[in-house]
């Protein structure tokens, strides 16, 4: 199976991206970590994603807050699809990083996901790896229908709970 | 090799989706167009979303402006990838599209690109079937090539012009 | 007398929500509450709303954060009027949700209130009510009354504390 | 059948809030269309509202842009459900009318719609009107027919005309 | 001399606003404090503006957040300048009240100051008072001076403390 | 009577300005006009503020467009009123004019109008010097009741012209 | 005299910085200018910033619009000052470069300009060489005046033609 | 060597600007710190601006929040490069102090950093000033080194923590 790489800009942003550890760990697809900043190691950043796609992986996702660059950064040199988390920093609400991330000129999409999305991050990474790998496609409708479940054992709890006849 | 499938939400989004069409035209890749609005027609984008997978797309590219719901209603109804391409429309500059397709809760994720950016929507989408698909990793390298030529050749023709020495 | 009913997006939205039920209990309009997601119970948040109108509701308030969708994706399969509430959450301090609530395309309207303004909601849902009800007409005066003499009293104790002559 | 009233409060806002009269007149729902400023007909606007449950008005939709007060100024002075719309004008894009007109204080609702989106607020004081009257309904579904049924001859076209196989 | 009134919207602004009376008490500059809503106590809010002039008012201070309508509501029924403090809410940052306050039309103007920005609030409806009251010049120059002062004392102990020779 | 100034960052902020001429000329209020850049000419626009009270200018009108610190650089070399009118440029929408306006230190304020507001800042002014001026008193009455009128006539025109009974 | 480098990310940005070729000829400052993508050209854009120095450089401005990455990779690869102009695009009005030029992390700084100021760039440019270079302080010095009196003219015509006594 | 100025508006950016002087400590390159208000003191802010370069100063920072005048009155008065923080202050999260530093008119540039960016700030007067300084360059690229082995370091830990084969 092919592997997810997620690469952050600095280890601040661990407590966000954790959560597509998680993702990934639940759904036994295998990956990678690593910390390459845009800025301050652009060369091991730019090494890793020419390498990406020989090295056996199949998504790599980027996360990072601020002048968000690192997604736009691998993508420039990766024909691999690559996910940008929008970090959340100190100032402007995650803002900077939502545009920072998203607005990519022509030639160089990065998908991005929510502001601090790290587990729709990893979400989206398995879905783009279910295209070609059915026991993938067979996991996501199985947690979509656990999720589904869980909405409704909710509304029966709440809808039980709260109302005026 | 999978199709690609396009959903405008409206048909007055049909002259930001055709740049859609023009790379992937370009790219060879099959792919089908359809008008689909989440809130007009919800069963019909539904119906299309559930077989989506079946109906053999690999990946499906959600186009709309405002309240842009679209490419979250279809990723609600399918666990392949689904791309959203927020729209401007004729108030706050796009911005409104671009939340609303961005900032997914958890567990459904839409890879979005940059306001109307279909051009790269569909580069991201061939980039996901390249996952599994070696001739299309040829092509985006060779565009990514003739890309980069094309920003030489520009280089060449302005550094000449415009200089003091 | 037409019910009310209430749904949010997800349980963690109940202490936003939970304002609107203290509003309608001191009316003493009927409610229910649920709990549906547009993204993880289409179907369920769907036949909710195909059904609503039949099954005795007069009005339907839909509450939800970030992307939220799920006030039109109510709206989009009901054609009782539906009031939305944006959820702030932890980025972008609510503009998402209230941009994803309020910017609906032409043909399914979104009654949007303000960022988790549930109590206000509650309170539209009952003037809405009130077009054919004359007792919540009298009950609204009075609670109008109620609270302009509420504005007073703080007045006239203020305006007593802090002076200058 | 009760009455829509629609207050301007200027008559610049015309053009945008026309698309309600359309609305209006297809339903036959009466209504009739008035000029006050919140803030240069502060009496006129304020007599209006005292009345218009008395006058026989069911639904007011108020339209208004930068600094929008009309649609609040009104609710202070009705238990009728009120529609903002807020109006687009030459600075900030619709921004300021929006936030002015949605984000009411607890005790005081606005129904508010997109940005000059005075067709939806037309449908919205329909669809109000509609809680307790059983011809709307019937025209309201019919035209939520004919809305699906005009996207999906799009789709025909369109998805005939733009494909690669 | 004339007096300055100060009108918040809620009792809750009241925190935001007492740094208006510290001013006000520190120049000698008589004033009165009311708690008038636009919405909740329209016809009070309305009936002090009207009468301001006449019973001595020089210059009316408005604070209001959210939607705040307070400082227009007032102004629409006074030619008395009326200062707008936006008062910063739970959600948006001020940005609400900011714009609501500020982007008044044309006839009816708001001298609107900085979110919560009650100080300068006071410290302008003193300078309008100066116009016509040389002791009130005297007063400001002197503050002035003070506050430079400060600044510079400020300025030698930290000049002092850090450097690099 | 006390003199109004106009002060203009740039020339080409003429066209915005102009209303504010209009304005003065209609009440007969006297007033100079004047290009002072706080950037360009911190000198002439430092000498203008220090000496505009004893030059017989009752309030100073500062208009200037994107980082406008016109107002503020004004305000900060006179205790007069000053009022600030952000103006529009190419970018931004004239938010940052408006926010480089309007959020003034303590100490310094700055009477902002709305974005382009120059007839309102001319009225502010004017309502400024009315605090000491009861001739002004009474032309702003009448003006009111004039665009009262007008809107009325208005209301008139199109209340007759467009119904559906 | 050390260069000025001038990189642009694409073509189309031209008409924007072409004001800044304007000010370095009126100065004689030598230059040079590149077309060099982050993303379509990385390789380029590094081997030019990696030898910027060596080559005779003494400042890099960097111009790109949207997701503006340029200016940030370029001094991710140098120890020279690069100074960013964000360049407003079709979308968002400038907001999405200029926060992806300024919001740079710590150890990477990037001296940002206003949205399309070109002009001042290069201005910021010559500043920075004037550090060591007297005969650049005298021209900056003396253009400084050039400007002021240009500001004096209008102002004298201005202040002549509009006026009231 | 030339010093650095550092400028503060008001000394309650003290916290934020100290990481500048841990910077240029770090670098030993001489600095001097001043409290300076453009609006409070704009003679003192002036007189120093006016002499920073016959005082031996290479490059002057300047520090301040709100309607942040600060860099840009000093630059008003200088030719010298002129570099400014926005400091975020209680509310809009920084972007006024933004806006009103980097959206300077053409004539007067300022290099704005980051919200907050004080290290960074410290880190371009440097860069500057090793325009003409060789051992500044050594120093600079040992910090880029040590930046990145640090980046480095932290991948190689978190690498081998977070992982799935």
């Amino acid at each position: 199976m092919k592997k997810v790489a997620i690469i952050m800009g600095s280890d601040s942003d661990l407590p966000v991206v954790q959560k597509a550890f998680d993702v990934l760990n639940e759904y036994g697809v295998p990956y990678e970590v690593h910390v390459y900043s845009a800025h301050r190691t652009p060369v091991e950043a730019r090494e890793f994603s020419l390498n990406a796609r020989a090295d056996g992986f199949g998504v790599i996702i980027a996360a990072a807050g601020k002048a968000a660059h690192l997604a736009g950064a691998i993508a420039a040199n990766t024909t691999l699809p690559v996910i940008g988390i929008p970090v959340k920093s100190s100032t402007l609400d995650g803002l900077d990083a939502l545009l920072s991330t998203v607005q990519m000129p022509s030639g160089i999409p990065v998908a991005t996901v929510a502001i601090d999305g790290a587990a729709n991050a990893a979400l989206l990474a398995i879905e783009i790896l279910s295209v070609s790998d059915e026991t993938l496609v067979v996991k996501l409708k199985a947690a979509r229908e656990k999720s589904a479940q869980k909405v409704l054992d909710k509304d029966k709890e709440i809808s039980a709970t709260y109302k005026l006849k």
